[in-house]
């Protein structure tokens, strides 16, 4: 895994002529040093940098004196410089290790969507011969196909995510509460090997079309609809499985709306292979959503990885051919204001010849009732 | 709540002659706009601002489309725009509302720890004749000390983590893994009414000694150190509370580091009141740690809030004098390599000539032994 992620970044960065790129965001640090810092996700001024040479020597990683044993523990890379979170600044670190690596006054690529605007200026104070140019999107470049140890991981948390929440939906009962189910999700979540649930949802009656509800107190009643979207990580990437439900009985207007949502997940998932524009996807599910009276928002699905939205997006707005590795979740959904929200969402591996659905396949495809 | 803060932050950025402040980390916009959007967390390009005029009208929230609803449900402020975030980009909407509102060529100071160095870049393009300033320091002087309102959250949630790790360490047994434990601190945590686990720490064995130790699967053996730390949020705001115990009876050096450590705890709290010097603190705390020969790091404190650190810091750079209404956590520990790692950490409230503590008066101050 570690030799073909830098290698693909390497290659990336040679071709755009740069002498070194820069990782910075718990995602891209992750996926290029092998190990994620864990207080940069709570303390966010505990950067983690990883200083990628284009040729030359192994990677160089900077990071907070207090996680230095984690970073040992985990990391790919041995070539380890700690700094005092109270009396050093990262970005002098940063400009003396590329200073040493004779990159001072060289072209080096680093993550200007999650660089600071204060510590660019630091890092341009300290290195004022060296060009620093925007790197983030070689690395949305490289993560968009996954290298086969990638994939499994995936494919572990979303497996877990998809029979979590099967469980989850067989226990329940009208006069749970969202919180109550939101504790059994968590508890089978993290007893099946997850790490955490980085934003649950679980939105009953109205607030089914709230886009991302935290579960609440509120009681599930005879003819909610309930949406519950399983996201969490396990290993640093993410799971992104969601099923819809009803309290009771399924009307016959649910049931349509239902069938139709299902049968436009199924379309996308037969035209789902290498070669496919994903522009063409969207417009063809917003046709056949149109076609039956349905809204649809911007998008139907987005890659999935070392973050929960990533490229490749199949929406309105731009076009990626579909390759082999690719990892999406395709994720039609309708909300329906006093009606409520409908979601399903599965994820896809893009494989030689066509997909392969990583999560639930065996799912029943009819609404699931609660009783 | 609202108008203590937002006035706090106006009064601020008017000594300073700024038009306008900019609050952007999910910490800040928060703070003063009454709502965290909840994929800002997930989805980090999905921007959500806040903006302050410091004279004239009411705040007004720019959020991602998708995010509306909670938006509403939730804010402080009802002037809300939106940006479709595959379209727009969220500064130019940024900059053409502060134009609206006549501070196009003013003063205007914003987050530049968070905001990426890109964005600044847009935004300065965009705004050729305002001066965009450092505005951080004003967010975290005024987030100091809490308002009534945030005491009472910070309380709520630090009990609960208290209560819970109480009830995990009895139900605690040898042979059962670090991850059992941390299945059921996420169960009663969510239970009781928290919103989610941020990072939790159980550490036992030789990973005691790491700083931020997920559970995994090692199991707890006779003799092993076991270090818990509850790191979560309940309405935003954080608990940290953390103890340490052993499986099977104490030996004397336990008892004793234990003993020690307790002590300085003691120390640290009975000397916390308004007039203090953080520095002071964390001088006299150094000096008996080193005169019982146990090591310390950088610092035995910080703020607690919004954010898991912030000011004031009780550590060995900086000085902060204490004032009522902070909420600090007072956190001796040391970490013996080959031996294991001991933290006490509680959560307190400076009052008017003192201060109390919220979490767990009632703990036993003897080592927690596992049987």
């Amino acid at each position: 895994m570690k030799e073909e992620i830098v290698g693909r970044l390497r290659g990336l960065a040679r071709e755009a002529g740069l002498q070194a790129l820069i990782a910075m965001s718990p995602e891209n640090f992750a996926y290029s040093m092998g190990v994620l810092i864990p207080s940069q996700l709570t303390v966010r001024s505990r950067h983690a940098l990883g200083i990628i040479p284009v040729e030359g020597p192994d990677p160089t990683i900077i990071a907070v004196d207090i996680e230095e044993p984690v970073a040992r523990e985990r990391a790919w890379y041995g070539e380890i410089r700690t700094y005092n979170e109270f009396t050093q600044d990262p970005m002098n670190l940063l400009a003396d290790c590329l200073a040493e690596l004779g990159l001072g006054t060289g072209r080096v690529g680093i993550e200007v969507d999650y660089l600071p605007a204060r510590a660019r200026d630091a890092l341009a104070a300290r290195l004022p011969h060296a060009s620093i140019e925007a790197a983030d999107g070689f690395f949305l470049t490289a993560r968009q196909r996954k290298t086969a140890g990638e994939i499994e991981r995936i494919r572990i948390i979303g497996r877990l995510a998809a029979e979590v929440l099967e469980g989850a939906l067989r226990e329940a009962r009208p006069g749970m509460t969202e919180a109550d189910l939101g504790r059994r999700i968590t508890g089978a979540y993290l007893g099946g090997g997850g790490d955490r649930l980085t934003m649950l949802v679980v939105g009953s009656g109205e607030r089914s079309t709230l886009a991302n509800a935290a579960p609440t107190r509120r009681v599930l009643q005879p003819g909610d609809l309930l949406r519950v979207d399983v996201i969490g990580t396990r290993e640093y990437y993410y799971s992104d499985f969601c099923r819809t439900a009803v309290v009771g009985k399924a009307s016959a207007e649910q049931e349509r709306t239902w069938g139709l949502l299902f049968s436009a997940r199924d379309r996308l998932i037969e035209d789902l292979r290498p070669g496919v524009g994903t522009g063409e996807l969207y417009r063809s599910y917003a046709a056949f959503m149109a076609e039956h009276g349905l809204p649809v928002i911007n998008f139907v699905g987005h890659g999935l990885g070392l973050t929960l939205h990533e490229e490749p997006y199949v929406g309105r707005y731009g076009s990626t051919i579909l390759e082999e590795g690719m990892t999406l979740c395709i994720e039609p959904m309708c909300f329906l204001p006093g009606r409520g929200g409908y979601q399903v969402e599965d994820e896809i591996l893009i494989t030689g010849d066509g997909c392969e659905v990583l999560t639930a396949e065996s799912w029943s495809r009819k609404l699931f009732e609660i009783s």
